[in-house]
């Protein structure tokens, strides 16, 4: 038996904005950063867990605060009674009356414990020797419902109809692992599409892209229609009409005004609408999608928490939902909004990118393969090729592929140097 | 021309739990508190602005941690100036992108800009010399839309349309204050209905509300349904037949739960049903609302924004509205929901309770009976007879109505007392 006995919080922040690396129309000059946190034990294994939350600079600060305040939740505790019930962590802390009060469910006390709770899944990764994906792929369903809180999504979800679609994806697991880890799970990149970008840079990057095997590039739009349709001219002349071409507006536009602008653009055979307008509007995005269809909508790297992607999927109101891996509470929120989107017959391809997303959001993507909708079908992972050098097992992407992680763990430690470098004091 | 020099965080916290003052089905222990700001300059005048957020205990300091983030913005900047733009200022935090990405636009961030734009107004509201319901209800309608962030609002409401709403009410003004100065504003207690308290205290409070003149009482539900049965038998037979019971389970229901249960505890003549589930879930709500009509449902103490609030009001998920003064950006946010509201002739009765709600609601409620509704209609102010002592300018209710204060400011000023004697420390 062990017990925490270390719970480090870090406000760890890279200087991107000098790049313009990141940079879109609501997001000129971000900062990567990564409030973190590293939970130590005193088993004889020397095992950590190590996660973050994944910020874009001013307000990290805020968030480590967060996590900090949850540290008296923790020290102290058995380490293999929280191991053996990473739900009742997420309902023990999400539950809090006095800290609910703060989302409920959203923003930045949400996004804390999805840290800590992730910390926790990074340490039973390690202790198991399995990358996170293939720990959580190999739990039952049973194991798997008992990770998921079904308050609030019994008119869409029942823990009895979670359980039906795990049991179903229970033939063929292994399969697919072993198809996972021969073949990879695609990627498509963001890298070329950068609004900071000088359009040699958009025309190199793009060719670059395809020459690497990727069959999706995505660039960023929403700053000026003049410069939209030029720079998408200029990306589809370099891809070819063989490669899908995806759009993000980074929520700038209203209602109307997304509609009209969608329908300037869709000349260029759009593969999906990423972020038309504010991440909260599920009705707005619902009369998007219906005046743009088929043009899919996509969205959710803003979604506070379970509740917001039951209502988007309920009101038809994104085509492809983007996870992402510190934007709610952790793996187990996650895992339930995997078998939401599982349960409407909805694709899901992971936001990445940031500092350590891709490193982290793989391993959901891969389990879902595996345990969950079982298939790849229009699904991939968004690839940045950011700050990777400063992480511990940084993931592998070639061919335009994610290659599955081995390493023990959830992939979210950063390297101690990289840590003490960017280190904000 | 003055400066901002010194901008003071203060971590004050009330041990209101011990007596369960403030108990609900979601909320069973909260210890009442205020992440406080006090903003001052170096004007011979000596005002100072203050506001703050109301927490309800642990994560006061994450909510600290955030308006402290917030100092380096406004530390040595020119006082006239920002007075002079209050919505300048929101736009400027509301809108700092890397700040953004921590909601955006809600939760611990978006509340404590909201506690410094409200500081700003106590000090305008000061300098003005009126209080702030009278200076709000005396700006031109050009000047409030200024106020308003209308981006994600166009297909809901135009600055052109609030504009419209806002002449409509020009009229009448100075009559609408004549009236609230000599007849007050309604209110409606809480105060019997803590789930905490005994059948005997129910009992005797919910009697002692009708002798002082309230028209409307308001019981905490949804912890267990015998429960519930029982204390609205005795709360109806305290009370009378003349005498409106609000009922309120602070989120405890899933969608069919909530319309199952409010069926059988309809029988009690409800006013209105509040929270009955998820607070973001509009869908949900949407649907409970036409399962019971004509049961009014209430929302929008834990409303993140004005988006959410847009979306509840397109949907019909609400019936009456209830604002917070502290939940969103500040009075500037809060207008906007306002000026929503009035284009859906949907019925605004605030939240209050809590540490100072009721003290800072008020203003909101009167300017809008002067200058936007103009009307009281069905509307009515939360009131809870909590902890007011502790306040430069405590609210003033009796015979069941709010008098409108008078003294200059925002009514957001503790005595220093009291933030000397609960400073956490």
């Amino acid at each position: 038996m062990s017990r925490v006995v270390e719970f480090e919080t870090i406000d760890v922040r890279f200087p991107t904005s000098a790049l313009l690396d990141g940079s879109d129309a609501m997001n000129p000059d971000p900062d990567y950063s990564a409030a973190y946190v590293r939970v130590g034990t005193d088993a004889a294994d020397g095992l950590e867990g190590h996660a973050f939350v994944f910020t874009i600079g001013r307000g990290n600060d805020v968030e480590v605060a967060a996590i900090t305040a949850l540290k008296s939740y923790l020290l102290g505790r058995d380490v293999e009674g929280i191991l053996a019930d990473l739900g009742g962590l997420w309902h023990e802390l999400v539950y809090d009356s006095q800290l609910r009060w703060l989302g409920p469910e959203k923003g930045v006390m949400h996004m804390a414990i999805g840290a800590v709770v992730n910390a926790f899944w990074d340490l039973k990764a390690k202790r198991a020797g399995m990358p996170l994906w293939q720990l959580l792929a190999r739990l039952t369903p049973e194991e798997l419902v008992d990770l998921v809180d079904f308050r609030y999504l019994s008119d869409a979800l029942t823990r009895e109809e979670a359980l039906g679609i795990l049991r179903a994806a229970e033939p063929g697991r292994a399969e697919r692992e072993a198809l996972l880890l021969a073949e990879g799970y695609p990627a498509y990149t963001t890298t070329p599409g950068w609004l900071g970008y000088s359009d040699e840079k958009l025309e190199r990057l793009s060719r670059e892209a395809v020459a690497e095997g990727f069959q999706q590039i995505k660039l960023k739009v929403g700053g000026d229609r003049a410069d939209d349709l030029r720079r998408l001219a200029i990306a589809r002349e370099a891809v070819g009409p063989g490669i899908r071409i995806a759009i993000d507006a980074n929520q700038r536009w209203d209602r109307d005004e997304a509609i009209e602008w969608i329908r300037e653009l869709e000349q260029f055979d759009l593969a999906w609408v990423e972020e038309p307008t504010n991440p909260d509007d599920v009705l707005a995005h619902a009369a998007i999608a219906k005046a743009v269809s088929p043009i899919p909508i996509a969205t959710g790297e803003h979604g506070g928490g379970r509740v917001m992607f039951k209502q988007f999927l309920q009101a038809d109101a994104l085509q492809v939902l983007q996870i992402d891996a510190t934007r709610v509470a952790g793996v187990n929120e996650n895992i339930a909004i995997l078998l939401l989107a599982a349960k409407f017959g909805v694709r899901v391809c992971p936001h990445a990118g940031g500092v350590g997303l891709c490193e982290a959001v793989q391993h959901l993507s891969m389990f879902d393969l595996i345990a969950v909708s079982g298939t790849l079908d229009g699904r991939m992972i968004e690839f940045v090729d950011h700050l990777h050098e400063h992480f511990v097992t940084p993931i592998d992407v070639h061919s335009g592929r994610y290659w599955a992680p081995t390493a023990p763990g959830a992939g979210t430690e950063m390297l101690r140097s990289s840590i003490d470098e960017y280190t904000r004091g």
